[in-house]
């Protein structure tokens, strides 16, 4: 596509005449989109397509989309229409985002600047706190990661999965690793950290659960070790005491264990889009659901 | 690639010693790639390449890391090599994630299951709850969005940028959006949702901050306008009656504003590995840079 604006919109023209008959029935030539709330259309590449034929139909597509108005342009490219990511680079789309199976292309046709939605730019971890009535600590040893080997006795962790609830994900966490079901009570505490991978950021999210049963079943895939640890032993090990981050966190959990320390409770609440979401607060002193006054 | 292991053993143990002379330097035949911390190697391609090139070159080093017992393997392709990018997937590699400049593409070697870390899963946005001492709240409504044309006033909002943290993003969005300087003081609460954006999850910190000056300077791109508002007129507004989340939100916020509530407030902390981040907790019953007894 050219950068000028001005002689791509009367190329356009010509090709729009020539490609949408009066009655509406879409042209062969153009590729198949779906408008959004936003002003922008969307294509949903799903069959194979010749790289050339491709490249084409897009540039048609385009014209069209700019003669009427269209603001962001998407492409979503499954991994097996590789094919078609330089022909769709060449018409001046850059990357929005990629998982596994497939990479999102994006288009900004208006010439101010774009409002397009972040790509995402946090992944989100959960430390799970589990204390019996002995003031033990549900604590395991990992096979992998910085830690291996080094007989540091650490909360069970984990990341969180794809529409995971952090409330769910520690729960989950805990019952993979360990095989002890419990409850959840509260989010203590959490850390923010950057660049901890490639140029993502991180939110870890140190949670407080209530166990059920007290009979450790060791994963033996990602675990070496797991045990009902007493909390000063925990506490006391060189490697808390040695790091800041890890002594705050165990100083917070103790606090909690043995004082007055109110952490943010998980509520189910509807958006204002419909949807169902947890909002995490302080519920000690408020309780929305029951009115303000 | 093959997906036969044997095959592709047998193959590059005769490739191997065709291309690694015993003195070790570097044939031309394979790609550049530096070594990381898990067992794995990146290729970090920066310069043009014939797509034929590559892929003989990527199947040669292939073969020499599996060699070498290497685990995962990453390629990074600038926008501009989109050409790499068929080559890259016909020989087995993923996408992994993309930013507009990028794609990252990864290969797991080993016949195990990979562990190799997960792609951002959250954006990451901010809303800030500022008052002033004559109980009025900082509002705005936007040019943009779903509650454009409403007259629905709402607090200023804003997405993280990267590498930002929560309290400075909390801080600049009122700046930007209002003119006002303002103090963090707390993470009040969050919510979490899901499917906000494609298949991504959505983070939203409610802060509280202190104003510092008290003259709105409207930023005219994104605000349409901005005022201060009685809290009690901002509560009755019938969209955020109606709605449960805005509700919520909003009596949390009166809540601290007229009685005793503690959030979480940000402590600058030092993590195993060194970096510099941010633990957020109640700091009213825990001050773990005293220590804990």
């Amino acid at each position: 596509m050219s950068s000028d604006p001005i002689s791509t919109n009367l190329i356009s023209v010509e090709e729009e005449q020539n490609m949408m008959p009066e009655d509406g029935v879409r042209c062969p030539e153009l590729l198949t989109a779906v408008g959004d709330l936003h002003g922008g259309v969307t294509v949903d590449m799903k069959k194979p397509m010749d790289s050339k034929v491709f490249s084409s139909r897009l540039r048609a597509s385009l014209s069209l989309w700019r003669q009427q108005g269209k603001r962001g342009v998407w492409i979503k490219l499954p991994i097996e229409l590789a094919n078609l990511v330089k022909p769709a680079v060449q018409e001046g789309f850059r990357y929005h985002h990629a998982e596994p199976d497939y990479l999102m292309l994006v288009y900004w046709i208006p010439e101010t600047a774009d409002v397009l939605p972040a790509n995402a730019s946090h992944r989100v971890g959960v430390g799970a706190f589990v204390m019996n009535n002995k003031r033990e600590v549900l604590v395991v040893q990992e096979n992998n990661g910085a830690l291996k080997g080094t007989g540091v006795w650490k909360l069970p962790t984990g990341t969180i999965e794809e529409g995971e609830d952090i409330c769910a994900a520690a729960v989950r966490e805990v019952k993979e690793e360990t095989g002890i079901d419990t409850e959840f009570v509260e989010v203590l505490a959490f850390r923010q950290s950057h660049r901890s991978f490639f140029r993502k950021s991180d939110l870890f999210f140190v949670c407080m659960l209530r166990p059920r049963n007290f009979d450790i079943q060791k994963q033996d895939s990602e675990i070496a070790a797991a045990q009902w640890m007493p909390a000063e032993d925990y506490a006391a090990q060189p490697y808390v005491l040695k790091h800041q981050m890890f002594n705050y966190i165990c100083q917070i959990c103790l606090t909690k264990s043995e004082k007055d320390y109110a952490g943010f409770s998980p509520m189910p609440v509807t958006t204002g889009s419909g949807k169902e979401s947890h909002l995490y607060f302080n519920s000690r002193y408020c309780d929305p659901s029951n009115g303000h006054h």
